[in-house]
């Protein structure tokens, strides 16, 4: 982890990456919903990441870095390490270039993401690892390995400036279709999501409240905003499997720069939310993507009747394995 | 059931419709995806009714019946027999409008569409009946003994002029937003979404081709349109519950007028093909809604790289009943 005095990334920066990324990734729709604003008291738009390009949000900062790239550095590929979404993304991003993609995953990705990166392209390189989730040391160790095997270059996803700058393109859309807005709400794993939103918020409305949702579980981002000290979470056992790392320390500067709050929730609370999504939004969200709506159910939040953006990070969900399924003989059909 | 010779739903009626209901319902997004239309080889326009109000289509028909009424006839209110998306509909309908709302319902009714018929106000009546899904007649009866109760007027589902013009509705906006369409698919339960969408694309776009899709667990339709004589299903057991219902003699007239082709899909493709729209599409759809995707699936319908519209009726699926369930014990969380 680098130290506390990073650069930060600037607006001009999203400003380009979204020039660079326009052609190739969703404008997502903003989505409104009566009944969950009657149900958490605020008026809420809910940006629907899941429908971005690979399922999830982190297209747009993987396509940044990936045409970011001079020519000559590209050839080599690149490389980067990540249970899922950006696995995914960064495979993406690459075959749209043309160039080789390497991902170090852990084995305890869920099914789904590891598919997604597989129909991509991007070369999967396993993490050993002593526990089920491999230590930020264990991940570096792999990367480290395939750059030295192969000259890729590193994408992180999230302590990269090229990944947050293309992930505040999310925000320019958000501002630019919605007017008043209170708040944004974020879930931060990583922070590259919330550090690119924030960034884009304070530059364009000061005023405009950022609250980066948490997991308990994986509450590092908390407890280094409060002790104002990046800490690592380690062997997170979150529902949100997309919230499991922990912040950098450019993240971490960011969160301290931008941020104005960080809250978090219980398990309990993620599930019911992500099916209040998935049965009054009728959209398949991930864990993560319900952390947001789980602040409002816990009231971590207070909507009052104030106009509050959600960002729906992403939608790769598990179908097979819902965390609110019960036993279920006929499927529903009459016997 | 009424005879073979029924007055036919006019064009100017749908307009009417979807000025009346203009200012309650969605127009709902179309969405489109590369990975499925390099899997079903056409080029797919999804209309998410799911996303319309109440989730389902049927809030349009159920909305141009309420609003159809003369002052002295809506105050008795209105009554109706469904499964699930009609009760839900006509509930909301006639909350709108401030009117009671009765609906029998089967006691096997998946549990969301029960919550929703209440929670939009409707007044449930449990049908009493032999089996399992009570038969036509079984429905007519209790519909009957709440009207001499009430005075509610009788809402069909489908058998209905107001309702068929309200469904038609859908097809306007699918043929504002697409041109050149060459085929639209549509689910085949009662046939009242069928009627509506083939009559508004008969009268705009004669060469357009509409074909209605079934479960061949429900095949009524199919077996009507060949034999040229209208035929019910008795006590259908497919998991599409949105398609349990047989065609009236005024559906059936609009298939054999408008409907170039019926096709029918196993229940193994329809939940397929609804697995394929959760996780791709990232929206929740009901088995119902998967009906026309699986007819391309199982190559009932060729793609031929065609432009081809489809109908994703509705959103009320149950979600903790998935048919592709799999025992689970770790939620996909690391020990």
């Amino acid at each position: 982890m680098r130290g506390n005095h990073e650069r930060l990334v600037s607006i001009d920066e999203v400003h380009r990456a979204r020039e660079r990324i326009g052609p190739y990734v969703r404008r997502t729709p903003i989505m409104t919903s009566e009944t969950l604003d009657r149900l958490l008291h605020a008026k809420l738009f809910f940006k629907c990441e899941n429908f971005q390009r690979t399922g999830a949000f982190k297209a747009r900062g993987a396509l940044n870095a990936v045409w970011s790239l001079e020519p000559n550095r590209a050839v080599g590929g690149v490389v980067t390490s990540s249970s899922g979404n950006q696995a995914a993304a960064l495979s993406w991003a690459a075959s749209l270039r043309g160039i080789p993609a390497y991902v170090a995953m852990p084995k305890c990705a869920i099914k789904s993401k590891v598919s997604a990166v597989r129909r991509y392209g991007g070369q999967i390189i396993w993490v050993e690892s002593r526990d089920e989730v491999p230590t930020t040391e264990e991940y570096e160790r792999a990367v480290t390995r395939i750059q030295s095997n192969t000259g890729a270059e590193l994408v992180h996803a999230y302590d990269d400036e090229r990944t947050i700058a293309g992930q505040g393109s999310c925000a320019l859309e958000i501002l630019e279709a919605v007017a008043n807005l209170d708040a944004i709400l974020v879930p931060v794993g990583g922070g590259g999501l919330v550090s690119g939103v924030a960034l884009v918020a304070k530059a364009k409305r000061p005023e405009l409240r950022v609250v980066g949702c948490e997991p308990e579980m994986a509450d590092d981002a908390y407890q280094s905003f409060h002790t104002r000290k990046a800490i690592a979470c380690a062997n997170p056992r979150t529902i949100a499997d997309g919230l499991r790392a922990s912040v950098s320390g450019l993240t971490f500067a960011h969160l301290l720069n931008h941020v104005d709050e960080i809250v978090t929730v219980s398990e309990g609370a993620i599930i019911q939310a992500m099916r209040l999504a998935w049965e009054v939004l009728k959209i398949v969200i991930e864990p993560s993507s319900a952390v947001p709506i789980a602040a409002l159910l816990e009231k971590k939040v207070l909507g009052e009747d104030k106009r509050i953006a959600v960002v729906l990070s992403g939608g790769n969900a598990d179908l097979t394995c819902l965390p609110w399924n019960e036993p279920c003989e006929n499927m529903g059909v009459p016997r």
